[in-house]
């Protein structure tokens, strides 16, 4: 077996280099997750680091690394989003100047931070593996270095900090629970908290749609996916790395997937419960706890990677893990086409404790026989059970009820 | 003038009392709002607190204090919101039975949290008053204790350690920036900060739509202001409490409004930049930095008294926050009726870099001439002159296009 990239030692030099410069992030106690869960459960809040990521951890201890004439004609990355912050906010700290090239349907959001961090911003094609190849030509063009996402020693150590933080915090935690996409954050992670606990439990998370790790686990190589959509996008990658793939096999313990429907109710729980903004990527490793992914034991961490949500994306996930949930009810109903006949309406499902959140009342469609009309609810309930009340109810008082998908 | 109804001791006491049943929460600076506003700023995050908001601490300091004999029939509050779960949760504590009377209109989740803390809930009347005199007389008849929300020394004195954290955890404060409702929590922050800091300077913000502190102070005397709808719904009381005004008058140096579109605004400014979830009651403290409602100095402290927001609320001002800033446009635009006119359409808002967040397509309004139809289109965009370029851009590619409101 050859020798693994990174050890403890380096990652302590990394520490060392980061203090002052990346921020020591809250680990906080959930008394809601660990009642629910039932084992004394923290989240270590990289949602809370400068940048709203971990990523400048690994930026930056690749950066101050670098003799100064390496970095003469600045630096290149492509990313479409927290490692292009992550880079701006280095190249700013090392004074140097930064060409970040992301994808054109990079939401604006990120692409503002970036610019706002100091970074000049290239859009270049429809999807990241587009972008990377031309990073990796302007870089080649202009004699600028080119900064690896992930599949970098310097990277994985930055990023192992994190690690070193848990268990200095917490130096009984039991379980520790980390996102994997590239494969930078838990193999440096991995490499910190292993070395200093061997027998901590260490959980590796992916998005189902885009399984990597877990699938070259299963092959013994580092093995591509296809591209896929998730709401875990920050860790949605086709392939593992080939640094990161090796300590990913030898420290990590157990590696499981998350659905997109579980991935939306985390995110909504974290709001809801923990009242911290988490994106995707990061909600994937409490949605593992909650779905029980591995044996609940001790006390467990899960690494709240990042909360580079974009706002709209909230909006959209709040409806999203509402209906999940079995909270949330979209209903048709048929009414007389007589005045006072939503009002009635609306007077029965106030009663039932049935929140009325959006109504379109449509008089004109065609489909109606005359003299009637129908109306579309959208409706916040207590959960399943009172769904059935609520329908329940409808019926007893003479409405026509179909429930919508 | 009489003696403040507490000191500086009690609310020392009461932290003493408190260690180990209420979280010390943390007090996180932020750099993006430092940079934003100019003067170093800071979170005091008591939407961490157990419940999600500061109310446990008055409860637990009330409920502690009482002798055994005076809580054998229970305890009884009146809520809308937080004083229901901190009552519910204190009561836990110490092992005794509360009932809770909060209005009709209460949202689930609030009522359902309060319920997970153990609490009787009784649902009564339209507004809070009516559920405050209903929870009076329930309490009169069983003979049992009223908890009262914040006219109380007992409760002050508790809420007042939040005061304490602040100043232990950052001596150097030079102003704190604390919500106003019924005053309970400022009052008790205010003896407590200025009794370690006299030359602290402390400003008091309320909601524009119900400005009772306000108009008290000018008229000299606690005065009523009528009933009001705020997103800042749990300072959007109709009357300052007799005991809480004279310890504001005697030590609050100002107090600012402020409106609901800013209270919007620094919702969703705290969930993008700051990654927290807040209530509007805890966002009218940053609204008030942003707003230069006083002139900033100094390391300045914004307390977030909750995050007690209901998630379809924070949808709801996503959208009202884009907005507001100018981020987001609701525009109407006239097409051929001819397959391929939407996509070019969309192609033309692509390449000006709008996102497409909504789309209604309508080809049968019976108000548009035979070959035409209209689509009505929602963009998230850069801002105000990003607005300005996308319309100047629909208008040179031939499009007629309406703003809509």
């Amino acid at each position: 077996m050859p020798a693994l990239a990174i050890d403890l030692a380096v990652v302590r030099e990394a520490a060392l280099l980061l203090q002052g410069r990346a921020r020591r992030t809250e680990l906080i106690h959930s008394h809601f997750f660990s009642g629910a869960c039932g084992v004394p459960l923290y989240f270590k809040c990289e949602n809370l680091q400068r940048t709203g990521s971990f990523k400048i951890r690994g930026a930056l201890n690749f950066l101050l690394r670098q003799p100064e004439e390496a970095l003469r004609q600045g630096v290149v990355a492509a990313s479409a989003g927290n490692h292009a912050q992550g880079v701006a906010f280095a190249a700013g700290v090392r004074g140097i100047r930064a060409l970040v090239v992301m994808p054109e349907t990079t939401p604006l959001a990120k692409l503002q931070a970036t610019r706002h961090y100091g970074a000049e911003v290239v859009l270049h094609g429809a999807t990241f593996d587009d972008a990377l190849q031309q990073g990796r030509a302007l870089a080649a063009a202009a004699g600028s270095l080119f900064i690896p996402a992930f599949d970098d020693p310097l990277v994985m150590a930055g990023q192992g900090t994190v690690g070193l933080e848990i268990v200095e915090a917490l130096p009984e935690v039991d379980t520790l629970v980390v996102p994997i996409g590239g494969g930078g954050l838990i193999a440096g992670v991995a490499t910190a908290a292993k070395g200093i606990r061997r027998d901590l439990r260490l959980i590796g998370v992916e998005t189902a749609a885009a399984p990597s790790a877990l699938l070259s686990r299963r092959q013994g190589e580092p093995t591509a996916v296809p591209g896929a959509y998730s709401l875990a996008d920050g860790i949605a990658l086709k392939r593992i790395g080939d640094l990161t793939f090796p300590i990913i096999e030898s420290l990590v313990d157990d590696i499981v997937t998350i659905e997109e429907e579980e991935i939306a109710q985390a995110i909504v729980a974290l709001m809801e419960k923990a009242k911290l903004v988490v994106e995707g990527a990061a909600a994937v490793t409490l949605a593992a706890v909650l779905g029980s992914r591995f044996p609940r034991r001790g006390k467990t961490v899960c690494l709240l990677s990042g909360g580079n949500i974009d706002v709209q994306t909230i909006a959209r996930v709040v409806e999203r893990g509402l209906l999940a949930e079995g909270r949330f009810l979209k209903v048709k109903v048929g009414l007389d086409d007589v005045p006072g006949a939503l009002a009635a309406l609306a007077y029965h499902l106030g009663g039932c404790g049935a929140n009325i959140v959006r109504v379109r009342h449509d008089r004109h469609s065609a489909a109606l026989p005359l003299g009637r009309t129908e109306v579309h609810l959208e409706l916040e309930t207590r959960g399943p059970e009172h769904i059935e009340e609520v329908l329940r109810h409808l019926v007893e008082a003479g409405y026509g009820a179909t429930v919508l998908p």
